[in-house]
Protein backbone atom coordinates (compact mmCIF):
# COMPACT_ATOMS: atom_id res chain seq x y z
CA UNK A 1 0.00 0.00 0.00
CA UNK A 2 1.14 3.29 -0.87
CA UNK A 3 0.76 6.65 0.99
CA UNK A 4 0.82 9.46 -1.19
CA UNK A 5 0.73 12.77 0.17
CA UNK A 6 0.79 15.56 -2.75
CA UNK A 7 -1.43 16.71 -5.37
CA UNK A 8 0.93 15.84 -7.95
CA UNK A 9 2.45 12.63 -7.10
CA UNK A 10 -1.42 11.45 -6.84
CA UNK A 11 -2.07 12.96 -10.58
CA UNK A 12 1.02 11.25 -12.00
CA UNK A 13 0.05 7.89 -10.68
CA UNK A 14 -3.27 8.62 -11.30
CA UNK A 15 -2.22 9.31 -15.07
CA UNK A 16 0.09 6.34 -15.59
CA UNK A 17 -2.98 3.33 -14.70
CA UNK A 18 -5.47 5.38 -16.89
CA UNK A 19 -3.21 4.35 -19.53
CA UNK A 20 -2.60 1.27 -18.45
CA UNK A 21 -5.97 0.66 -18.61
CA UNK A 22 -6.49 0.43 -14.86
CA UNK A 23 -10.31 1.17 -13.35
CA UNK A 24 -9.79 3.38 -10.37
CA UNK A 25 -11.91 3.23 -7.81
CA UNK A 26 -12.15 6.51 -4.73
CA UNK A 27 -13.82 6.00 -1.25
CA UNK A 28 -13.29 9.98 0.39
CA UNK A 29 -13.11 9.59 3.94
CA UNK A 30 -12.20 12.04 6.72
CA UNK A 31 -10.44 9.05 8.40
CA UNK A 32 -10.96 7.26 11.44
CA UNK A 33 -12.06 4.70 9.81
CA UNK A 34 -14.80 2.57 11.03
CA UNK A 35 -16.71 -0.23 9.64
CA UNK A 36 -18.87 1.74 7.86
CA UNK A 37 -15.75 3.09 5.78
CA UNK A 38 -14.69 -0.43 5.99
CA UNK A 39 -18.04 -1.54 3.72
CA UNK A 40 -17.30 0.90 1.54
CA UNK A 41 -13.88 -0.11 0.65
CA UNK A 42 -14.85 -3.70 0.18
CA UNK A 43 -17.44 -2.40 -2.65
CA UNK A 44 -14.45 -0.35 -4.30
CA UNK A 45 -12.50 -3.44 -4.00
CA UNK A 46 -14.66 -5.40 -5.96
CA UNK A 47 -15.23 -3.21 -8.57
CA UNK A 48 -11.76 -1.30 -9.04
CA UNK A 49 -8.30 -2.37 -10.38
CA UNK A 50 -6.80 -0.40 -8.04
CA UNK A 51 -8.85 1.47 -4.66
CA UNK A 52 -7.60 4.79 -3.39
CA UNK A 53 -8.64 5.98 -0.09
CA UNK A 54 -8.77 9.88 0.71
CA UNK A 55 -8.13 10.79 4.32
CA UNK A 56 -8.40 14.58 4.53
CA UNK A 57 -10.14 16.51 7.66
CA UNK A 58 -11.92 19.00 5.36
CA UNK A 59 -11.79 22.40 6.99
CA UNK A 60 -14.51 23.65 4.58
CA UNK A 61 -17.46 21.43 5.08
CA UNK A 62 -17.10 22.49 9.08
CA UNK A 63 -19.09 25.49 10.13
CA UNK A 64 -16.93 28.45 12.31
CA UNK A 65 -18.86 26.84 15.63
CA UNK A 66 -18.55 22.79 14.81
CA UNK A 67 -16.22 20.09 15.59
CA UNK A 68 -13.40 20.67 13.24
CA UNK A 69 -10.92 20.30 16.21
CA UNK A 70 -12.34 17.77 18.18
CA UNK A 71 -13.10 15.28 14.89
CA UNK A 72 -11.58 12.18 15.57
CA UNK A 73 -7.81 11.27 13.91
CA UNK A 74 -5.79 8.21 14.17
CA UNK A 75 -3.77 7.34 11.10
CA UNK A 76 -1.83 4.95 11.94
CA UNK A 77 -4.81 3.08 12.76
CA UNK A 78 -6.77 4.10 9.61
CA UNK A 79 -3.12 3.02 7.66
CA UNK A 80 -4.04 -0.64 9.28
CA UNK A 81 -7.41 -1.15 8.42
CA UNK A 82 -6.90 0.09 4.99
CA UNK A 83 -4.14 -2.47 4.50
CA UNK A 84 -5.90 -4.99 5.72
CA UNK A 85 -9.12 -4.29 3.68
CA UNK A 86 -7.19 -4.07 0.01
CA UNK A 87 -7.02 -0.49 -0.35
CA UNK A 88 -4.03 -0.12 -3.04
CA UNK A 89 -3.31 4.03 -2.51
CA UNK A 90 -3.77 6.42 0.43
CA UNK A 91 -4.06 10.17 -0.94
CA UNK A 92 -3.50 11.74 2.16
CA UNK A 93 -2.82 15.62 1.94
CA UNK A 94 -2.23 18.62 3.81
CA UNK A 95 -4.48 21.72 4.77
CA UNK A 96 -1.97 23.55 3.16
CA UNK A 97 -1.63 20.92 -0.03
CA UNK A 98 -5.34 20.79 -0.34
CA UNK A 99 -6.20 24.93 0.35
CA UNK A 100 -2.65 26.99 -0.59
CA UNK A 101 -2.71 30.55 0.30
CA UNK A 102 -5.01 32.33 -2.36
CA UNK A 103 -7.63 29.83 -2.34
CA UNK A 104 -10.65 31.46 -4.00
CA UNK A 105 -12.55 28.68 -5.76
CA UNK A 106 -15.66 27.14 -4.66
CA UNK A 107 -18.44 24.03 -6.20
CA UNK A 108 -21.73 25.12 -5.33
CA UNK A 109 -24.73 23.19 -5.86
CA UNK A 110 -28.13 25.29 -5.12
CA UNK A 111 -31.76 24.26 -3.81
CA UNK A 112 -31.10 20.53 -2.84
CA UNK A 113 -28.25 21.86 -0.74
CA UNK A 114 -30.62 23.90 0.82
CA UNK A 115 -33.02 21.72 2.83
CA UNK A 116 -31.67 18.82 5.34
CA UNK A 117 -28.70 19.17 7.24
CA UNK A 118 -28.01 22.22 4.63
CA UNK A 119 -30.45 23.73 6.65
CA UNK A 120 -28.73 23.54 9.84
CA UNK A 121 -25.19 23.64 8.45
CA UNK A 122 -24.92 27.03 6.12
CA UNK A 123 -21.77 26.57 3.77
CA UNK A 124 -21.78 22.63 4.89
CA UNK A 125 -22.21 21.37 1.28
CA UNK A 126 -20.15 24.14 -0.53
CA UNK A 127 -17.19 22.32 1.46
CA UNK A 128 -18.29 19.28 -0.13
CA UNK A 129 -18.71 19.88 -3.20
CA UNK A 130 -15.46 21.73 -3.22
CA UNK A 131 -13.25 19.05 -1.88
CA UNK A 132 -15.23 16.25 -4.08
CA UNK A 133 -14.88 18.27 -7.30
CA UNK A 134 -11.02 18.68 -6.03
CA UNK A 135 -10.32 14.98 -5.11
CA UNK A 136 -11.79 13.69 -8.37
CA UNK A 137 -9.66 15.76 -10.42
CA UNK A 138 -6.51 14.35 -8.65
CA UNK A 139 -7.37 10.98 -7.76
CA UNK A 140 -9.23 10.95 -11.66
CA UNK A 141 -11.42 7.71 -10.64
CA UNK A 142 -13.66 6.05 -12.89
CA UNK A 143 -16.25 5.44 -9.77
CA UNK A 144 -16.46 6.79 -6.22
CA UNK A 145 -18.38 5.40 -3.11
CA UNK A 146 -20.22 6.95 -0.46
CA UNK A 147 -22.00 5.67 2.35
CA UNK A 148 -26.10 5.99 2.49
CA UNK A 149 -25.85 7.41 6.01
CA UNK A 150 -25.11 11.26 4.39
CA UNK A 151 -27.69 10.61 2.13
CA UNK A 152 -28.33 14.43 1.36
CA UNK A 153 -23.92 14.38 0.53
CA UNK A 154 -24.57 11.36 -2.05
CA UNK A 155 -27.21 13.29 -3.62
CA UNK A 156 -25.55 16.34 -3.71
CA UNK A 157 -22.30 14.88 -5.32
CA UNK A 158 -24.17 12.83 -7.65
CA UNK A 159 -25.88 16.12 -9.10
CA UNK A 160 -22.66 18.13 -9.13
CA UNK A 161 -21.33 14.91 -11.40
CA UNK A 162 -24.47 15.24 -13.75
CA UNK A 163 -24.12 19.11 -13.55
CA UNK A 164 -19.98 19.51 -14.34
CA UNK A 165 -20.02 16.22 -16.32
CA UNK A 166 -17.65 14.45 -14.63
CA UNK A 167 -17.32 11.25 -16.40
CA UNK A 168 -16.97 8.93 -14.14
CA UNK A 169 -20.32 6.94 -11.11
CA UNK A 170 -21.25 7.13 -7.82
CA UNK A 171 -22.25 3.93 -5.86
CA UNK A 172 -23.31 4.02 -2.88
CA UNK A 173 -23.01 1.47 0.28
CA UNK A 174 -26.05 0.93 2.66
CA UNK A 175 -25.74 2.29 5.99
CA UNK A 176 -23.90 0.37 8.26
CA UNK A 177 -25.25 -0.24 12.45
CA UNK A 178 -23.75 -1.90 15.21
CA UNK A 179 -25.64 -4.91 16.60
CA UNK A 180 -28.12 -2.18 18.61
CA UNK A 181 -28.92 -0.61 15.51
CA UNK A 182 -26.85 2.30 16.22
CA UNK A 183 -25.67 3.93 12.71
CA UNK A 184 -21.84 3.32 13.01
CA UNK A 185 -20.59 7.00 12.41
CA UNK A 186 -16.92 8.20 13.65
CA UNK A 187 -18.08 10.60 16.23
CA UNK A 188 -20.11 7.90 18.45
CA UNK A 189 -16.69 7.96 19.55
CA UNK A 190 -18.10 11.31 21.38
CA UNK A 191 -20.93 9.46 23.34
CA UNK A 192 -20.95 9.08 27.33
CA UNK A 193 -21.84 5.26 28.21
CA UNK A 194 -25.86 7.17 28.87
CA UNK A 195 -25.44 9.17 25.45
CA UNK A 196 -24.78 6.08 23.24
CA UNK A 197 -27.87 4.51 25.08
CA UNK A 198 -30.17 7.35 24.28
CA UNK A 199 -28.42 7.71 20.49
CA UNK A 200 -30.39 3.86 19.83
CA UNK A 201 -33.66 6.37 19.63
CA UNK A 202 -32.30 7.35 16.02
CA UNK A 203 -32.85 4.32 14.60
CA UNK A 204 -35.58 3.31 16.76
CA UNK A 205 -37.56 5.80 16.00
CA UNK A 206 -37.20 5.62 11.95
CA UNK A 207 -38.26 2.07 12.15
CA UNK A 208 -41.39 3.10 14.29
CA UNK A 209 -42.17 5.57 11.50
CA UNK A 210 -41.95 3.03 9.11
CA UNK A 211 -44.18 0.74 10.41
CA UNK A 212 -46.60 3.64 10.83
CA UNK A 213 -46.23 4.53 7.13
CA UNK A 214 -46.60 0.76 6.35
CA UNK A 215 -49.97 0.85 8.61
CA UNK A 216 -51.15 3.59 6.72
CA UNK A 217 -50.05 6.96 7.61
CA UNK A 218 -49.58 8.74 4.95
CA UNK A 219 -49.10 12.29 6.71
CA UNK A 220 -45.94 13.27 6.68
CA UNK A 221 -46.94 15.78 9.64
CA UNK A 222 -48.07 12.87 11.56
CA UNK A 223 -45.02 10.65 11.12
CA UNK A 224 -42.86 14.04 12.11
CA UNK A 225 -44.30 15.00 15.08
CA UNK A 226 -44.16 10.79 16.34
CA UNK A 227 -40.28 10.52 15.82
CA UNK A 228 -39.67 14.05 17.35
CA UNK A 229 -41.40 13.18 20.55
CA UNK A 230 -40.00 9.87 20.76
CA UNK A 231 -36.01 10.95 20.34
CA UNK A 232 -37.26 14.41 22.78
CA UNK A 233 -38.15 11.77 25.34
CA UNK A 234 -34.55 10.89 25.83
CA UNK A 235 -32.92 12.71 28.63
CA UNK A 236 -29.63 13.80 26.37
CA UNK A 237 -31.25 13.87 23.15
CA UNK A 238 -32.22 17.80 21.22
CA UNK A 239 -33.82 17.28 17.84
CA UNK A 240 -32.07 19.38 15.03
CA UNK A 241 -34.25 17.92 12.41
CA UNK A 242 -36.80 15.39 11.08
CA UNK A 243 -37.85 15.24 7.37
CA UNK A 244 -39.68 13.71 5.36
CA UNK A 245 -38.55 13.99 1.47
CA UNK A 246 -38.57 12.85 -2.25
CA UNK A 247 -35.38 10.56 -2.57
CA UNK A 248 -34.68 12.25 -5.45
CA UNK A 249 -35.52 15.72 -5.26
CA UNK A 250 -35.31 16.04 -1.39
CA UNK A 251 -38.02 18.50 -1.55
CA UNK A 252 -40.29 18.11 1.67
CA UNK A 253 -43.47 15.34 1.13
CA UNK A 254 -46.68 16.10 2.73
CA UNK A 255 -48.18 12.87 1.48
CA UNK A 256 -46.39 9.76 0.90
CA UNK A 257 -47.43 8.36 -2.18
CA UNK A 258 -44.84 5.86 -2.87
CA UNK A 259 -41.63 6.01 -1.45
CA UNK A 260 -39.88 8.66 0.95
CA UNK A 261 -36.62 9.41 2.83
CA UNK A 262 -36.98 10.00 6.42
CA UNK A 263 -33.95 11.56 7.51
CA UNK A 264 -33.17 13.19 11.01
CA UNK A 265 -30.15 14.74 13.06
CA UNK A 266 -30.31 15.16 16.61
CA UNK A 267 -27.71 16.45 19.02
CA UNK A 268 -27.01 13.42 21.35
CA UNK A 269 -25.29 15.38 24.26
CA UNK A 270 -23.07 18.08 22.39
CA UNK A 271 -22.18 15.11 19.55
CA UNK A 272 -24.95 15.99 16.23
CA UNK A 273 -25.43 12.51 14.94
CA UNK A 274 -27.89 11.85 11.85
CA UNK A 275 -29.26 8.51 10.15
CA UNK A 276 -32.20 8.17 7.40
CA UNK A 277 -34.30 5.88 6.27
CA UNK A 278 -35.61 5.06 2.59
CA UNK A 279 -39.78 3.79 3.01
CA UNK A 280 -41.45 2.05 0.20
CA UNK A 281 -45.34 1.77 0.76
CA UNK B 1 -12.59 17.35 -39.34
CA UNK B 2 -15.05 15.79 -36.82
CA UNK B 3 -18.55 17.26 -35.54
CA UNK B 4 -19.50 16.16 -31.93
CA UNK B 5 -22.51 17.26 -30.58
CA UNK B 6 -23.16 15.34 -27.64
CA UNK B 7 -21.07 14.99 -24.26
CA UNK B 8 -20.91 11.53 -24.17
CA UNK B 9 -19.66 11.30 -27.84
CA UNK B 10 -17.16 13.60 -27.10
CA UNK B 11 -16.03 12.13 -23.67
CA UNK B 12 -15.79 9.06 -25.40
CA UNK B 13 -13.65 10.13 -27.89
CA UNK B 14 -11.75 12.18 -25.43
CA UNK B 15 -11.16 8.59 -23.67
CA UNK B 16 -9.90 7.01 -26.15
CA UNK B 17 -7.91 9.46 -27.70
CA UNK B 18 -6.18 9.97 -24.08
CA UNK B 19 -5.62 5.95 -23.87
CA UNK B 20 -3.90 6.06 -27.01
CA UNK B 21 -1.52 8.85 -25.35
CA UNK B 22 -2.53 11.64 -27.75
CA UNK B 23 -2.08 15.45 -26.59
CA UNK B 24 -5.86 16.92 -26.71
CA UNK B 25 -5.73 21.38 -27.02
CA UNK B 26 -8.84 22.90 -26.67
CA UNK B 27 -10.17 26.00 -27.57
CA UNK B 28 -12.75 27.31 -26.32
CA UNK B 29 -15.13 29.48 -28.39
CA UNK B 30 -18.59 31.27 -28.90
CA UNK B 31 -18.46 30.74 -32.38
CA UNK B 32 -18.23 33.46 -35.30
CA UNK B 33 -14.84 32.43 -35.84
CA UNK B 34 -12.33 36.13 -36.64
CA UNK B 35 -8.42 36.13 -36.47
CA UNK B 36 -8.55 36.06 -32.76
CA UNK B 37 -9.47 32.44 -32.56
CA UNK B 38 -7.42 31.99 -35.56
CA UNK B 39 -4.77 32.84 -34.12
CA UNK B 40 -5.17 30.58 -30.94
CA UNK B 41 -5.93 27.44 -32.88
CA UNK B 42 -2.81 28.01 -34.26
CA UNK B 43 -1.58 27.46 -31.29
CA UNK B 44 -3.07 24.78 -30.25
CA UNK B 45 -2.16 23.33 -33.88
CA UNK B 46 1.61 23.46 -32.94
CA UNK B 47 1.30 22.18 -29.60
CA UNK B 48 -1.68 19.01 -29.63
CA UNK B 49 -2.02 15.99 -31.74
CA UNK B 50 -5.71 16.71 -31.87
CA UNK B 51 -6.96 20.02 -31.94
CA UNK B 52 -10.50 20.60 -30.50
CA UNK B 53 -12.63 23.58 -30.35
CA UNK B 54 -15.93 24.38 -28.74
CA UNK B 55 -18.86 26.31 -30.09
CA UNK B 56 -21.41 27.67 -27.79
CA UNK B 57 -23.07 30.64 -26.76
CA UNK B 58 -23.08 30.25 -23.76
CA UNK B 59 -26.42 31.63 -21.91
CA UNK B 60 -25.10 31.48 -17.98
CA UNK B 61 -22.27 34.17 -18.56
CA UNK B 62 -24.82 36.91 -20.37
CA UNK B 63 -27.02 39.09 -17.92
CA UNK B 64 -30.35 39.81 -18.04
CA UNK B 65 -29.91 42.89 -20.15
CA UNK B 66 -26.81 41.51 -22.07
CA UNK B 67 -26.59 40.43 -26.03
CA UNK B 68 -26.91 37.00 -25.99
CA UNK B 69 -29.94 37.30 -28.38
CA UNK B 70 -28.23 39.37 -30.83
CA UNK B 71 -24.70 37.91 -30.53
CA UNK B 72 -23.53 36.65 -33.64
CA UNK B 73 -23.86 33.28 -35.30
CA UNK B 74 -22.52 31.58 -38.49
CA UNK B 75 -21.99 27.57 -37.55
CA UNK B 76 -21.21 27.26 -41.40
CA UNK B 77 -18.95 29.60 -42.23
CA UNK B 78 -16.86 28.72 -38.36
CA UNK B 79 -17.04 24.75 -39.99
CA UNK B 80 -15.11 25.64 -42.97
CA UNK B 81 -12.21 28.12 -41.25
CA UNK B 82 -12.05 25.75 -38.24
CA UNK B 83 -11.77 23.20 -41.13
CA UNK B 84 -8.86 25.46 -42.93
CA UNK B 85 -6.56 25.84 -39.91
CA UNK B 86 -6.32 22.68 -39.06
CA UNK B 87 -9.11 21.89 -36.51
CA UNK B 88 -9.70 17.70 -35.83
CA UNK B 89 -12.90 18.31 -33.62
CA UNK B 90 -15.80 20.87 -33.38
CA UNK B 91 -17.78 20.39 -30.05
CA UNK B 92 -20.69 22.07 -31.06
CA UNK B 93 -23.68 20.91 -28.30
CA UNK B 94 -27.00 22.69 -27.86
CA UNK B 95 -28.17 24.18 -25.03
CA UNK B 96 -30.21 21.62 -23.65
CA UNK B 97 -27.06 19.40 -24.01
CA UNK B 98 -25.16 21.43 -21.68
CA UNK B 99 -27.70 22.80 -19.25
CA UNK B 100 -30.51 20.20 -19.02
CA UNK B 101 -33.31 20.36 -17.07
CA UNK B 102 -32.72 20.89 -13.42
CA UNK B 103 -29.53 22.16 -13.76
CA UNK B 104 -28.21 22.99 -10.04
CA UNK B 105 -24.34 23.65 -10.17
CA UNK B 106 -21.94 26.98 -10.27
CA UNK B 107 -18.54 26.83 -10.12
CA UNK B 108 -17.56 30.42 -8.91
CA UNK B 109 -14.39 32.06 -8.34
CA UNK B 110 -13.85 35.05 -5.66
CA UNK B 111 -12.84 38.24 -5.40
CA UNK B 112 -10.51 38.32 -8.51
CA UNK B 113 -14.03 37.80 -10.25
CA UNK B 114 -15.04 41.60 -8.38
CA UNK B 115 -13.34 43.77 -10.53
CA UNK B 116 -12.97 44.84 -13.98
CA UNK B 117 -15.60 43.40 -15.81
CA UNK B 118 -17.44 41.41 -12.88
CA UNK B 119 -18.35 44.70 -11.33
CA UNK B 120 -20.25 46.17 -14.19
CA UNK B 121 -21.31 41.84 -15.40
CA UNK B 122 -22.54 40.95 -12.51
CA UNK B 123 -22.83 36.84 -12.45
CA UNK B 124 -20.29 36.70 -16.19
CA UNK B 125 -17.81 35.30 -14.88
CA UNK B 126 -19.56 32.44 -12.63
CA UNK B 127 -21.64 31.41 -15.96
CA UNK B 128 -17.34 31.51 -17.59
CA UNK B 129 -15.73 29.49 -14.86
CA UNK B 130 -18.74 27.25 -14.72
CA UNK B 131 -19.03 26.45 -18.54
CA UNK B 132 -15.07 26.33 -18.70
CA UNK B 133 -15.03 23.56 -16.02
CA UNK B 134 -18.07 21.52 -17.63
CA UNK B 135 -15.97 21.89 -20.88
CA UNK B 136 -12.97 20.22 -19.83
CA UNK B 137 -14.67 17.39 -17.70
CA UNK B 138 -16.21 16.80 -21.70
CA UNK B 139 -13.46 17.08 -23.83
CA UNK B 140 -10.59 16.28 -20.96
CA UNK B 141 -7.61 18.27 -22.67
CA UNK B 142 -3.80 18.70 -21.87
CA UNK B 143 -4.07 22.07 -22.28
CA UNK B 144 -6.79 24.90 -23.12
CA UNK B 145 -6.04 28.50 -25.19
CA UNK B 146 -7.12 31.52 -24.11
CA UNK B 147 -7.21 34.74 -25.61
CA UNK B 148 -5.25 37.56 -24.05
CA UNK B 149 -8.04 40.26 -24.96
CA UNK B 150 -10.10 38.66 -21.97
CA UNK B 151 -7.27 39.45 -19.59
CA UNK B 152 -9.40 38.94 -16.70
CA UNK B 153 -11.18 35.38 -17.74
CA UNK B 154 -7.59 33.66 -18.74
CA UNK B 155 -7.33 34.65 -15.20
CA UNK B 156 -10.02 33.71 -13.75
CA UNK B 157 -9.55 30.37 -15.25
CA UNK B 158 -5.91 29.97 -14.56
CA UNK B 159 -7.27 30.06 -10.72
CA UNK B 160 -10.12 27.86 -11.28
CA UNK B 161 -7.78 25.04 -12.10
CA UNK B 162 -4.85 25.84 -9.57
CA UNK B 163 -7.68 25.31 -7.09
CA UNK B 164 -9.81 22.85 -8.48
CA UNK B 165 -6.53 20.91 -9.11
CA UNK B 166 -7.38 20.16 -12.98
CA UNK B 167 -4.43 18.41 -14.38
CA UNK B 168 -4.29 20.80 -18.17
CA UNK B 169 -2.23 23.81 -18.48
CA UNK B 170 -3.92 27.66 -20.06
CA UNK B 171 -2.05 28.83 -22.55
CA UNK B 172 -2.80 32.77 -23.58
CA UNK B 173 -2.54 34.11 -27.11
CA UNK B 174 -1.77 38.00 -27.57
CA UNK B 175 -4.58 40.11 -28.79
CA UNK B 176 -4.77 40.49 -32.47
CA UNK B 177 -5.97 43.39 -33.62
CA UNK B 178 -6.88 44.91 -37.29
CA UNK B 179 -4.72 46.51 -39.36
CA UNK B 180 -6.11 50.19 -37.85
CA UNK B 181 -5.37 48.47 -33.93
CA UNK B 182 -8.88 47.73 -32.92
CA UNK B 183 -8.89 44.57 -31.40
CA UNK B 184 -10.60 41.64 -33.59
CA UNK B 185 -13.85 40.80 -31.44
CA UNK B 186 -17.26 38.69 -32.94
CA UNK B 187 -19.04 42.10 -31.49
CA UNK B 188 -17.35 44.42 -33.80
CA UNK B 189 -19.81 43.31 -36.24
CA UNK B 190 -22.18 45.38 -34.22
CA UNK B 191 -20.43 48.58 -35.40
CA UNK B 192 -21.88 51.37 -37.93
CA UNK B 193 -19.23 52.73 -39.62
CA UNK B 194 -19.21 55.46 -37.58
CA UNK B 195 -18.79 53.97 -34.32
CA UNK B 196 -16.30 51.56 -36.21
CA UNK B 197 -14.08 55.01 -36.17
CA UNK B 198 -14.52 55.87 -33.21
CA UNK B 199 -13.36 52.33 -31.86
CA UNK B 200 -9.98 53.46 -32.56
CA UNK B 201 -9.61 55.26 -29.59
CA UNK B 202 -9.61 52.28 -27.07
CA UNK B 203 -6.68 51.21 -28.56
CA UNK B 204 -5.45 54.77 -28.92
CA UNK B 205 -6.09 55.90 -25.73
CA UNK B 206 -4.08 52.16 -24.14
CA UNK B 207 -0.96 53.14 -26.48
CA UNK B 208 -1.17 56.44 -24.72
CA UNK B 209 -1.46 55.51 -21.38
CA UNK B 210 1.41 53.19 -21.82
CA UNK B 211 3.97 56.55 -23.01
CA UNK B 212 2.28 58.83 -20.01
CA UNK B 213 3.83 55.63 -18.19
CA UNK B 214 6.83 55.42 -19.77
CA UNK B 215 7.96 58.86 -19.78
CA UNK B 216 7.76 58.94 -15.88
CA UNK B 217 3.86 58.88 -15.06
CA UNK B 218 3.35 56.87 -11.85
CA UNK B 219 0.31 57.40 -10.49
CA UNK B 220 -2.90 55.14 -11.38
CA UNK B 221 -4.96 58.15 -10.83
CA UNK B 222 -3.73 60.39 -13.76
CA UNK B 223 -3.73 57.55 -16.45
CA UNK B 224 -7.21 56.82 -15.50
CA UNK B 225 -8.49 60.21 -15.77
CA UNK B 226 -6.63 61.04 -19.27
CA UNK B 227 -7.31 57.55 -20.77
CA UNK B 228 -11.61 58.25 -19.95
CA UNK B 229 -11.06 61.60 -21.58
CA UNK B 230 -9.46 60.56 -24.32
CA UNK B 231 -12.41 58.22 -24.44
CA UNK B 232 -14.72 60.50 -24.00
CA UNK B 233 -14.31 62.96 -26.67
CA UNK B 234 -15.64 60.50 -28.74
CA UNK B 235 -19.09 60.99 -30.04
CA UNK B 236 -20.29 57.41 -30.10
CA UNK B 237 -18.53 56.05 -26.72
CA UNK B 238 -19.32 55.52 -23.20
CA UNK B 239 -16.59 54.42 -20.72
CA UNK B 240 -17.56 51.14 -18.59
CA UNK B 241 -14.50 51.22 -16.94
CA UNK B 242 -10.59 52.39 -17.38
CA UNK B 243 -8.44 50.35 -14.50
CA UNK B 244 -5.02 50.08 -13.76
CA UNK B 245 -4.37 46.54 -11.93
CA UNK B 246 -1.86 44.09 -10.95
CA UNK B 247 -1.44 42.02 -13.92
CA UNK B 248 -1.38 39.11 -10.81
CA UNK B 249 -4.01 39.50 -8.24
CA UNK B 250 -5.95 42.33 -10.73
CA UNK B 251 -6.20 44.31 -8.00
CA UNK B 252 -5.94 48.18 -8.45
CA UNK B 253 -2.76 50.14 -8.16
CA UNK B 254 -2.77 53.40 -6.49
CA UNK B 255 1.22 53.76 -8.14
CA UNK B 256 2.69 51.95 -10.70
CA UNK B 257 6.63 50.17 -9.55
CA UNK B 258 7.10 47.95 -12.41
CA UNK B 259 4.30 46.60 -14.44
CA UNK B 260 0.65 47.12 -14.78
CA UNK B 261 -2.53 46.01 -16.53
CA UNK B 262 -4.83 48.81 -17.93
CA UNK B 263 -7.68 47.12 -18.70
CA UNK B 264 -11.00 49.18 -19.98
CA UNK B 265 -14.54 47.91 -21.43
CA UNK B 266 -16.20 51.13 -23.41
CA UNK B 267 -19.36 50.94 -24.82
CA UNK B 268 -19.82 52.63 -28.73
CA UNK B 269 -23.44 52.68 -29.00
CA UNK B 270 -24.80 49.93 -28.38
CA UNK B 271 -22.00 47.82 -28.06
CA UNK B 272 -19.70 47.18 -25.54
CA UNK B 273 -16.19 46.68 -26.22
CA UNK B 274 -13.34 45.78 -24.14
CA UNK B 275 -8.95 45.95 -24.46
CA UNK B 276 -6.10 46.21 -22.62
CA UNK B 277 -2.61 46.30 -22.27
CA UNK B 278 0.32 45.00 -20.19
CA UNK B 279 2.79 47.94 -19.54
CA UNK B 280 6.34 47.19 -17.93
CA UNK B 281 8.08 50.22 -16.64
Amino acid sequence: MKIITTVKEMQTEAEKLRRRGKIIGLVPTMGYLHEGHLSLIRIARKKADVVVISIFVNPTQFGPNEDLDKYPRDIKRDEKLASETGVDIIFYPSNEEMYPERYLTYVTVEKITETLCGTSRPGHFRGVTTICAKLFNIVKPHFAVFGEKDYQQAAVIKQMLRDLNLDMKIITGTIVREADGLAISSRNAHLSPEERQDALVLNRSLKFAEEMIQNGEKRAEAIIKTVKKMIEEKKSTRVDYVSVVDPDTLASLEKIEDKALIALAVFVGDTRLIDNRIVKV
